[in-house]
């Protein structure tokens, strides 16, 4: 993949420069390395140049990055991040119980207030971990996106249905969709967001396939999400969730398809998605699948067909953090588990889901994932002088394995630093605790009985 | 257990008070409560009073709880604290390689220097991360026993030998525990320290047992680390590890014995265990055990026979890091996913586990593992205003999963304040890790083909 062009250099002092960094940059075989003492120059929102040289560029705002790595902004590739109100409510159970009578209950209370401070308190959460970009898939999204564009993130958002809301629901998806679709200077953009196969039948989901290339817009969904809903869909259709995705035509959307989750995707699957006719990526969100005890994502299995694995938190109700550095941790971990092999997705290569592959996870592989001329300033600045991060080694290794999201000082979206050393310059925390805090015995009374949809894979 | 009892007051200002925090406690069950708006009163070096009414004592010193949460310091109850020197040093390695063409190489190049300032170092990070006593099992240990008592946290301390040292390895082992057993007002705590069963015969595990007995000593040592160990134990003598501890007497040394790691114990272990004539704990360091790909802990079977389980990072050269509140959150998630149970390890006994069941591991489950009357002063206080940690629908799961070892704000030892709003009071990092930084050529140097020990189970 080639960046996009170097834009010429612009008279006049530029937007901003970070110096005395160590930036994380990919060479052209995507392998990580690491130059020393470096600049990096932003000017328009944009990456225009990343050098170890002396650069005696003027600018409007100087950021010293000694002690410190530069490296691209986390990707969130799938959340709901209005869930975070609802973080520790429903814990240690299956997820059965955990749908059906806690959070599907809950959700029947929801309000466009709710879901703003919950969105609120959630990007809060998301600039102070080094996140710079999430994938949203919940209701209200409207709300959402208003959120998003008053934080600085950068987001890819869709609004969730069921097929129990009838046509309404693919309809509302798609006119969100097309009435945010490159917000905020292209900082929003946005999927069509059927919630899962056993959730939307295989009818909505060829239309919304339909739909989908009609109007050039990705789609964003839950498929596979364990293995007793493979297990449960090959009883009742005898196909597997991503065997029914394929019959949809989702597989050859052209803008892409983002599967969350996918831990029921089995070997008969892999040649399905081998074939795919579009770009199809998976979010893995590695917590919540301990939490659940579900298996993992088989990451090893699908990098070898080529197909990107993205990093995620799902929402903060089951993974209980929108903490995508602990994803990445995680990944490594838990996949080396499951292979029963030490040397499998070493931190380079966990590093490289977290940049390039969740960049193309969210149909922004063009765009963000490496600090390179032409590239948006997606950029976190992470502090190394914290006695768990010295000495240093192998500095893949002190980023994955030793760094945490707390060591993150510094977060910048299309070059506008949104916190800086530590400090949320876009957000009013406290304030949203407060209110947040005085609106939850509302929101989580399940007195009434109701719930918006039933969990039966 | 009943704490020891409350010692009457005595006249004058109390040394410390911590007011307006949330206090966690055990009820005489040992279930984990929560006191609001609670004053904790030291004196001494001990907890006097944990109340929720209001208090007006006089004392010395004054800390605002406000937003945070005190508990029990965290225990790490097996490290080895001067390898955070080669943190990153031997990454996606399976173990055989990581000991044999790395680690003890690098071993036979330790200077007592390396190990101070690697200790140093390792103190500084365990303070930071909520840690107030941790067991080392090392070399040169009167080293790591000065910077131990330097720093002001509490230790229980092993030197570490082979057999292939010959009989000099296990007096020298004596030898320290008998020097520092007491120490520093009680702070030091010692135990003999055999490496394990594969490089400790049977002989001088035998005579390890005699001489802890005859001076009431705890042995602390590594056994049935992985299952190919167990395996190979029962190839070559007929016998597991567990058994071949039984049959030196370990398990029936009154003073305790301490097992790293155990993910080997396999199901005929149990009844050995559960028969074992003196007091044995297990302590458990998850993440390098998905990090080599070995199974978990058998955690749930160990807590069915009455094993205490506490919580442990092992050293940083393959865990690399030593964040015991990562520990506590991993033997949660891992032992969901390990049993198939969403609801077993909940965040209730995930606090157990850091608690109580850490200061029996150690040997000090009547004086520390608690914030109750008598117990000594080991508190930190955890910071819950972060985005990440709110809102609290569930205070222990909060706690467990939302909070990271970067939230502790203040760590307090036998009622010394180590760290105060995150600045380290006793120990010089910067210097620590300059130093320690020039001296990493040297020590890292395998062109000399030396290695302290083979590793063949």
């Amino acid at each position: 993949m080639t960046p996009s062009a170097v834009r010429p250099s612009a008279s006049g002092p530029a937007d901003l420069i970070i110096t005395g960094c160590t930036a994380l940059v990919h060479d052209d075989q995507e392998e990580i390395g690491f130059v020393e003492d470096a600049s990096i120059v932003v000017r328009d929102g944009v990456i225009e140049t990343v050098t170890g040289e002396a650069c005696a560029v003027d600018a409007v705002e100087r950021i010293d990055g000694r002690g410190q790595v530069a490296m691209p902004g986390l990707i969130n590739c799938h959340t709901h991040s209005p869930m975070v109100a609802l973080r520790g409510i429903a814990e240690d159970l299956p997820v059965e119980e955990w749908f059906n009578d806690f959070i599907w209950p809950i959700e029947s209370n929801l309000t466009e207030r709710d879901v703003e401070l919950g969105a609120r308190l959630a990007c809060a959460e998301m600039i102070r971990g080094g996140v710079t970009c999430f994938a949203d898939h919940y209701f209200s999204m409207d709300t959402v996106a208003a959120v998003a564009i008053e934080s600085g993130l950068r987001a890819h958002l869709g609004e969730a249905f069921f097929s129990s809301q009838g046509v309404e629901g693919r309809e509302k998806s798609l006119a969100f969709a097309l009435r945010h679709h490159g917000a905020a200077d292209g900082r929003i953009t946005t999927a069509l967001a059927p919630h899962a196969p056993y959730t939307v039948d295989a009818a909505d989901l060829a239309a919304t396939a339909e739909l989908a290339r009609e109007h050039g817009l990705s789609v964003h969904l839950h498929a596979a999400e364990n293995r007793e809903q493979t297990d449960n869909s090959l009883a009742r259709y005898g196909r597997t969730p991503i065997e029914i995705l394929r019959n949809a035509g989702l597989l050859d959307n052209e803008a892409g398809l983002l599967i969350a989750h996918g831990t029921g995707i089995i070997d008969r699957d892999l040649p399905v998605l081998a074939g795919a006719g579009g770009p199809v990526a998976v979010a893995t969100a590695p917590r919540g699948y301990l939490k659940f005890a579900w298996d993992p994502t088989p990451v090893r299995a699908l990098r070898e067909i080529g197909i990107p694995v993205g990093l995620a938190t799902d929402g903060a109700a089951s993974n209980n953090s929108l903490d995508v550095w602990e994803s990445m941790a995680l990944t490594s971990l838990v996949q080396k588990s499951a292979e029963g092999d030490p040397r499998t997705l070493t931190s380079r290569q966990a590093l490289h889901h977290a940049t390039l592959q969740s960049a193309r996870a969210v149909g922004l592989g063009e765009r963000i994932g490496s600090l390179a001329p032409g590239r948006r300033a997606d950029i976190v600045l992470v502090d190394l002088t914290g006695p768990h991060t010295q000495p240093v080694h192998d500095l893949a290794a002190t980023l994955v394995h030793c760094a945490r999201s707390g060591d993150v000082r510094t977060t910048i979206v299309d070059g506008r630093v949104l916190m800086r050393d530590r400090a949320l310059l876009t957000l009013d925390l406290p304030s949203t605790v407060r209110e947040l805090g005085e609106r939850l015995p509302a929101l989580v009374d399940r007195t009434h009985g109701k719930r918006i949809q039933e969990y039966d894979t």
